[in-house]
């Protein structure tokens, strides 16, 4: 715990009322960890019962990430913007013992930066509900399947661009260590770069030649 | 002018070393609204003696407009991250009075806030020449005409959200008058809510029916 009454790095950040965490990191990792992979596990053997004639195992893995990715938008991420005061707070939920572990790796999150809160508002209200849909577009094999997950995964690597490059601009100083720098700045986001990547160029490809079939019979 | 011996608002913020502009505001947008006329001119003019035959006039407005958006990121906001002295430049190029009468409307251009500083260097180094990409991919009718549209469409979209949603969590409180307000934060940035709409469902409408096709003769 730094001289402010709080572990966060710029040490000068004032945080009046701190309230330490309650729960450990071990556990508030485990519970994450854990939750996630019940949901993979789940929608894994549930998109395999139902659709495993029409399914391919690509498409069932994206499913998978669908359904982990938008849970976790909604329902970890879900509570920021309504808890301005969840560093203060004497009975904190699991919620603001999360969000006060992670903002050791970006005290962004503590300090209520408008970068910050303005990315979580567009990532809750629209990049949650639409990875979703994407589920359902998949496991129903909509024609908008593609450039739904197309949208959605560009949308994401543009919110991670921009997180990086305000974290640079601002100082680039928002880690308690460079542990927590690697493990929770980079190594936590580090999925949402590379996933949505590969799938945008899948879905890129799909699309282009889907067209390029289309010129040639034509 | 105000106390702090410049034109913007908040009337607090301190600008140390401010030089009026030289250019008054009917010179600089004359001159912005003429660069872009003849633009969008050049391009409907040479879109329709080189393709004619190849071009729909849909095809041709895009290209217009995509020239017209991709010069604008390029030349008009390219200067903005390289002259972080732009307000206090003794000399000050048509640039510099440009993002000095631009920030009446949201002063936080001149103030350098970092959310600004960032949306506009991926505006400057993605958007910008991915427009210019799409002039030449409705051109040469690339199969990945569509989807590049799309994407810089949505990425515009994004980009104006995340800027609007900024300047309302920071206080909303930006603009040196109400007409400041409605001509510049929302008259000069409502053709990049208004045209990437159209152009981005226009875009997933053509590439649902190409899948809905592809699925139909399969």
């Amino acid at each position: 715990m730094g001289g402010h009454g709080h572990p966060y790095s710029p040490a000068e950040l004032e945080l009046p009322g701190f309230v330490p965490q309650q729960l450990s990191q071990a556990e508030i990792v485990a519970a994450c960890l854990g939750a996630s992979l019940l949901v993979i596990l789940a929608v894994w053997l549930i998109s395999g019962r139902c659709g495993s004639r029409l399914l391919s195992t690509t498409g069932r893995l994206l499913m998978c990430w669908w359904a982990f990715t938008g849970l976790t938008h909604i329902v970890l991420e879900g509570p920021f913007p309504f808890t301005p005061d969840f560093f203060r707070k004497e009975n904190p939920s699991y919620f603001d013992d999360l969000f006060k572990e992670y903002s050791k790796g970006d005290s962004r999150y503590v300090s209520r930066d408008t970068a910050i809160l303005a990315l979580e508002v567009i990532t809750i209200g629209l990049k949650g509900p639409a990875s979703l849909l994407a589920i359902y577009a998949i496991a129903s094999r909509k024609s908008y399947s593609h450039i739904l997950q197309f949208a959605v995964s560009l949308v994401q690597l543009y919110g991670c661009l921009f997180y990086f490059i305000t974290a640079y601009l601002a100082g680039f100083n928002f880690w308690a260590s460079p542990f927590y720098f690697w493990a929770y700045f980079i190594g936590a986001n580090s999925s949402w770069v590379l996933i949505p990547t590969l799938i945008a160029v899948r879905s890129w490809n799909k699309i282009s030649t889907t067209f390029q079939a289309e010129k040639v019979k034509t």
